[in-house]
């Protein structure tokens, strides 16, 4: 399944979001990944992120989208090069 | 078409990119928003979009599902109440 995962968190935690971000996903913007996940890595994706987040003060979407459904992306203005290597 | 916005912009600038999303789509974090748009006014809002953005600083992702599908969103932690209507 295609995932796009956008993170707004304390400062304090962005690095720890971006290191489990960056072994599932692409980064294609500041706090925005994308890419094919597994249901069980989807599960297991969440669960780290769940560990680490402060639920009262941090926020994380996650858009599934269907099997086989691909999502288009555009890029305005100053966009990436090109999606980061997971890790 | 289902759409997702997510924007990166000058402080400066931010509130007039905001603008412009509440007038096409529903706001569901900080820099997120999301809604379904016919292609017409997909043209218009990137049009918009593109008039009010430094494109060698500002970046801005819009992603485009396939007519029909839908994304899943999950919200891990402080989520907002619910998507603002748009205005």
């Amino acid at each position: 399944m295609f995932v796009i995962v956008v993170y707004d968190t304390a400062v304090e935690r962005n690095g720890t979001v971006l290191k489990i971000c960056r072994q599932y996903l692409h980064h294609v913007q500041r706090s925005v990944f994308e890419g094919n996940l597994s249901p069980a890595q989807l599960l297991r994706f969440r669960r780290r992120i769940e560990d680490v987040i402060d639920r009262s003060y941090d926020h994380v979407l996650i858009y599934t989208l269907p099997p086989g459904a691909d999502a288009v992306r555009e890029s305005l203005g100053a966009g990436w090069a090109a999606p980061t290597d997971i890790i």
